[in-house]
């Protein structure tokens, strides 16, 4: 068949599907009758050099004219399209890394070269939600070997940007998340880079958390940067606090992190890949892991941390980065705010030393940016935290914090919800026990992240005495909708904190 | 807020999804922004009565005007919209069977109630791709329990229609697939019906092969229908060929299909489940299932074909239905032809007792229909199969099937390809091997079975010798397009036949 014939005319749909590339073509179309389409078939377009696979819906209405076909927006992307442009379709062919995700499925262990194709079929787009869907899952559940959770993470990190610095040791740090409002980074970055380490801090959105720390940090400065941007905040200020994502340092984890947000499903293996594969890729040397245990935070168990710990130190030495990983209180929130905003307000108190700035978050933050400063040779095992704690109450790391906010682009006020609502007690008593997980779920309901302004300002912690009609909390929402939900989920039984007499 | 506020005018975009349900709502719309949605949202759209559950996409075109909103082909036929009518749209509730999903995947065991929420979702439409995705592949693997099958069976069948009989004895077959050609059903039915026991036989549509039996037999009559219709066929004739889908008699295994076939995926307890609800479902109280087993047949070791057999046996008896499993030989098609009309052709001749017809498919369904006639008391253990014999010698058989397709519909005429291609060998020599994968890989490229001539027919067996310019086989297909991707497949080197000199 001559090529012409495949040829069809780009007509702007405007549909949003998230990362899913969608083609829409007409139900009369020559190219679907002779090629045998049907809708859900994976169908290859190419366009302008570039090319995709995509997943097919057929259009029965004239949304579409003749000869004209529609791309999600997400494919639309990807092709560099414009309206009229001209696309090729034809039959994608067979993905053969999918016999690899079978295989797994079935409980065999990958190879190095299997593990790559995989990720380079994700990286490129070649997997439908339905396939990374259950690649993901097949993955989770412990089925992974260390040996594959090493491809993996050096996959990951070999199909994207890697980033390299000027210096031979390059500091990081990452929370295992779960724990609300533990907003440690923006506080630690500037500690240390006060210190004179260098540290690039790149940090993801949520997952499947109220707020990420690159969501909580765009309240307070601009986090989408490109390299040389990135690079030049670096060279001036020792330290910056980035969303990672816009500088493809690991294109197929943002793929996979988008159907498991979907999923709800951030699995032990995918975890620390998806970690380890972007400090690799940042050009870190040395990382210390943040894990916060408790009922009801992401870790549950010293067993689990354990087997994390385990997982994060042998697989960072068979990439050559040196792990530390560090344990915390999960009990309880750290901090008052939930949601980016809230966060952002709690950080800024413990970096300008306001006397009622959260001590618990102070505290942690000063532990941790100990053990980052006990990497340099400058520093005794031990001495971190004393160290720490001079830098912040001398107000060098606020004034480092700022400069790193006016070199990302400018420094910014923290906005307000439009809507808030006070939660109060029924009855007195002693706080004893608060559910991480509810207190998050109410903090997304509300809005958070995709509303900054969004999420739960804490008024009590475990231990505090309080009276009947005492706010517990007040929820914050940016619609009445979202306000409304969030109290709904509350008031509907679901308790987040037990109190006793 | 008042709840007229969240209604908007349906506008039909007829954008076909397959079987997921998708809302298309603009950026704009001031549901979106009460509530929080975002592309990929899980919402809750309610019309006349109906609820589903539908993924959102959100438009940022003037493909919907301002108050419009859109529905996928599938969730317009879920909800029975009409142009113009209205829908109230709100936040989903979190759908709770998903928390036993993800323990699945970590290894837990399913209760039965547990398992009974997931598949009472799954059939309401309550679990998206990517959830149904996750599931499939969390069951897959060997991971499922005898319990978790029986319960998950049970489950299938309990959110389905189920049909009763006016007699004690009712036998079906079912072969587990993987041999392309192996069309028993449609000569075992009338030969069991014409001695007197009653086989209402409803069958599924291709999975990932090239032809299900309901497509074979849709080319030779009528093959959806509803129970009355099914009903009136097995009183008048003592058996039908029907297509089980339309009847509803598995509606939850109907949802799963259809993503086990975009994932290639058909795994062993899924299989189990899938088949035997849809027999109890169909009011069968005797069963022969017929496994092939060869190097590329669906099932390729003895092990897999006996860990099959007492999965059907233990889990029919658990569930009251008496299970015998029959093994053959599965190393090389049966018949000749591969794909619906094809196919059918050769069951054809086999009734008529053409001198040409294919031999093998004859005594292949001779023995199977001795299995099933000798669950009657009045037939001997080892006897059935002389009694098969001389039901399709006299004719019987063959006038009982032509009844069936009267009482079915009317029967139709054989339709050809408007494309075939003779592929011949460049060597002579004797055929000791036939890939069925690659076969039934080429008869879908061709087009089969959404094209009901498309497929394959073979002119050698194993053991035919062969001279250099011998015809092999023919592809069949409906568009140039569909049988030049077949051709490009096996000129890739995939060769389909082992000759040696």
């Amino acid at each position: 068949m001559a090529s012409e014939k495949k040829t069809l005319s780009l007509k702007k749909l405007g549909i949003d599907t998230y990362k899913d590339s969608v083609i829409y073509m007409r139900q009369d179309c020559h190219i679907c009758a002779s090629e045998g389409f049907e809708a859900r078939s994976r169908v290859r377009v190419d366009h302008g050099g570039r090319s995709i696979i995509a997943t097919l819906n057929i259009i029965t209405s004239d949304i579409l004219g003749p000869g004209e076909v529609g791309l999600s927006e997400y494919a639309w992307l990807l092709l560099g399209a414009s309206d009229g442009g001209l696309v090729t379709v034809g039959h994608a062919k067979h993905v053969s890394s999918l016999s690899y995700v079978r295989a797994k499925i079935y409980g065999h262990t990958l190879s190095t070269s299997q593990i790559k194709e995989i990720i380079s079929d994700i990286a490129a787009g070649r997997y439908s939600d339905i396939y990374l869907s259950s690649f993901l899952t097949a993955c989770a559940g412990n089925h992974m070997a260390d040996s594959e959770l090493i491809d993996m993470t050096n996959a990951m990190v070999e199909v994207g940007k890697t980033l390299d610095w000027e210096t031979s040791m390059v500091v990081d740090k990452h929370c295992v998340g779960g724990l609300p409002g533990n907003r440690t980074t923006p506080i630690i970055v500037p500690i240390v880079a006060a210190f004179g380490l260098t540290m690039p801090k790149t940090s993801s959105r949520a997952i499947t958390s109220p707020a990420g720390t690159a969501d909580m940090m765009e309240v307070l400065a601009p986090v989408e940067m490109d390299v040389s941007m990135i690079k030049r905040v670096v060279k001036e200020e020792g330290g910056c606090i980035v969303w990672g994502g816009a500088v493809s340092l690991s294109p197929a984890d943002d793929i996979i992190i988008g159907v498991e947000r979907a999923l709800s499903l951030d699995s032990e293996s995918q975890l620390v890949s998806s970690i380890l594969s972007k400090k690799i890729a940042a050009g870190s040397t040395h990382l210390v892991i943040d894990i916060p245990i408790g009922p009801t935070a992401k870790v549950r168990s010293a067993e689990t941390a354990q087997k994390l710990k385990k997982y994060f130190e042998s697989i960072g030495e068979a990439l050559g980065l040196k792990v530390r990983v560090v344990f915390g209180d999960g009990t309880q929130p750290i901090g008052r705010g939930i949601g980016p905003a809230l966060e952002a307000r709690d950080v800024v108190s413990v970096l300008r030393g306001d006397q009622d700035a959260p001590q618990d978050l102070r505290a942690r933050a000063i532990t941790l940016a100990g053990c980052v400063l006990e990497f340099s040779p400058n520093v005794e095992r031990g001495r971190g935290a004393e160290i720490a704690t001079g830098l912040l109450n001398s107000g060098q790391a606020w004034d480092k914090f700022q400069a790193i906010c006016r070199a990302q682009g400018g420094m910014r006020e923290i906005p307000k919800a439009a809507y808030t609502h006070p939660y109060t007690t029924k009855d007195g008593g002693r706080v004893v026990s608060i559910d991480n997980r509810r207190l998050a779920l109410i903090a997304k309901l509300a809005g958070a992240p995709q509303d900054e302004t969004a999420g739960i300002d804490l008024h009590v912690s475990v231990g505090s005495c309080v009276h009947k009609n005492d706010v517990l909390f007040t929820i914050h929402a940016q619609s009445p909708g979202e306000l409304q939900y969030a109290l709904d989920y509350v008031s509907e039984g679901n308790d987040v904190m037990v109190l006793e007499e």
